[in-house]
């Protein structure tokens, strides 16, 4: 999850480390970073710790959870950093801060690309009631090289490489689903963190390669329903090394038969009005989830047991709002750190 | 209307002249075109001419009116070729029609843009069952150089100047409306043709500069009920000059003021299932203005009114199907073109 290229040693960096914990993750100098195997997150989540996925990149909404930080980008371990089309390298982190801070539009589309920008604004017939926009909340980077394709994709396309660099960011109206990509994602954790669990996916669980795709869906249907934004576009990352097709398509084949149903439901899901919280919202998708897709499979029905207990774990972590890891956990946490990094340099 | 600095030899021009009908229109050699001024207008339609703008942009529509063919490219006076970052010429006319031939995807996002593009596809997490699209009915070209902005805007900001080329085209969701500006549009007639209704505007009307966005509320919502599909983005042309902002601000108040009643009235519209024609759905559309919008001011009694007489005498121009308008009509106007021409080449 750290990109040593890029320009990542100004900033906090949570590491969560999949798989095998007693494997050694080497950090170079000079990041300040918090590392959290299977055996931290275990220790720290003690019986919740089962919401959390094993051997999955869904592993990392782990560290969603204990950050303390108000800004969280997430971005895979073959992710670097991008140029534009004049060469230069483009700054990932800036770009997301900027579509985090600018307001999203969601009620109507502006042709003309994010209206806060730069050299451009609201066109002709945009009403004035809706220039203001609402508090974004999420800001869904792009990659150039290997596009985020599904394994049968992946199969039919194995040599098409996205060398297109589209220069624009744009709000996904409200009322539309998107696929969101945990590749290059930033989010307001303050706004809506505790949506963005990333499910139970990979080791003991029938799917994988859903993680993302499951947080976008139900952070978009919370985002409508509380008048948040989502945006995508800039910034690009380079996207290094394609995946295994044949490995993705085994993780992936229930999720692509399952969409199917999954889509409409997300599509028709009506949050009430007292839903006023992502937590309350969050909690009242369970219900959902498990009384409309239960009878899909009994997958589901696991999931939206896990999702209440994310929000349970979320809680318990946060309770006293921004200083949310408990100072005891987090001195721990420390400890296994340095003691790692001192095993890593030797 | 048209345009001698594009490529636009090789096709059919319909030139609706706006205005005093004894101005003599001056057309360059080579090109294939008929040419309507009020006097044809008013000899065509008989009563029903009063459906057609007078001193406004919004006669234009005439033109879609009385065209026998099947994809319409509309484009103001003072828009020519734009350049793309390579320095190389635009062929505009070449990408509308790409965009109209291939589906659109108004019922999910595709973060890669438009998925039928060479080089890219359908991300993952995209649903398999809607990858098929859906016809495209209209494709909205945009502006470089002067960006299409209300007058309020133009006055705040009268240098600012659209220099951002964003390679993308791609499809507005389902159940989003936008401000569709007719400077740079094509549209496939035979979908979506009747809904393309620009309406009352400019001589004897309390607004102007409101007749694409009239048009582009109602093709969108149309659009969205009979499950066609609306592209945003390529081609760019160049728009030369920024039209003057106080004479804007006059004819665009009202519109201003009403706006922020039409667009709740548009994003609430329903459309019952029996409405299976675009006509059908405009005839309806027009009963929902009465009854909703009228209350707002009586202009829109008058507008409700000409839409229902727009869809008659398009139906009595449209009779036979491809072959529009009847042929003694038509013979009377390629005498008048001939005549006009012979006048302005004198």
């Amino acid at each position: 999850m750290y990109n040593p290229k890029s320009s990542f040693q100004p900033y906090h960096l949570i590491i969560v480390q999949d798989g095998d914990p007693s494997k050694i993750i080497k950090v170079p100098d000079g990041f300040d970073y918090e590392l959290y195997n299977r055996n931290d997150i275990n220790k720290i989540l003690g019986p919740k710790a089962n919401c959390i996925s094993f051997k999955d990149s869904a592993c990392r909404c782990f560290g969603y959870m204990v950050s303390k930080k108000k800004y969280i980008f997430t971005i895979d371990d073959d992710c670097f950093v991008a140029k534009d089309p004049t060469g230069k390298e483009i700054n990932a982190l800036e770009q997301h801060i900027k579509n985090l801070l600018s307001p999203s539009t969601p009620f109507f589309f502006n042709t003309l690309y994010d209206p806060y920008r730069d050299g451009t604004d609201f066109v002709r017939g945009y009403p004035f009631s809706l220039r203001e926009g609402v508090p974004t909340a999420v800001s869904h980077g792009l990659w150039l090289n290997i596009p985020d394709y599904d394994a049968p994709t992946q199969l039919v396309k194995p040599l098409e490489r996205n060398n297109r660099f589209v220069d624009a960011v744009m709000t996904i109206p409200k009322g539309t689903l998107f696929p969101m990509c945990g590749m290059n994602l930033a989010f307001n954790r303050e706004l809506i963190g505790p949506a963005m669990y990333f499910g139970l996916m990979g080791d003991g669980q029938p799917i994988g390669r859903y993680d993302d795709m499951w947080a976008g869906w139900c952070t978009k249907v919370i985002c409508d329903h509380l008048g948040l934004g989502v945006k995508t576009g800039l910034p690009y990352i380079w996207h290094s090394k394609a995946s295994n097709p044949f490995v993705n398509l085994k993780k992936e084949y229930k999720g692509i038969y399952w969409q199917e149903e999954l889509i409409p439901f997300f599509q028709s899901v009506t949050l009430p009005k007292d839903c006023t919280t992502v937590q309350k919202c969050y909690i009242e998708l369970s219900k959902q989830v498990k009384a409309k897709l239960g009878k899909v499979d009994d997958y589901f029905n696991k999931l939206a047991d896990a999702m209440v207990t994310w929000i349970d774990a979320w809680d318990e972590l946060n309770s006293s709002g921004a200083t949310a890891v408990p100072q005891g956990l987090c001195q721990v946490e420390t400890f296994r750190l340095i003691e790692a990094q001192q095993v890593s340099d030797s």
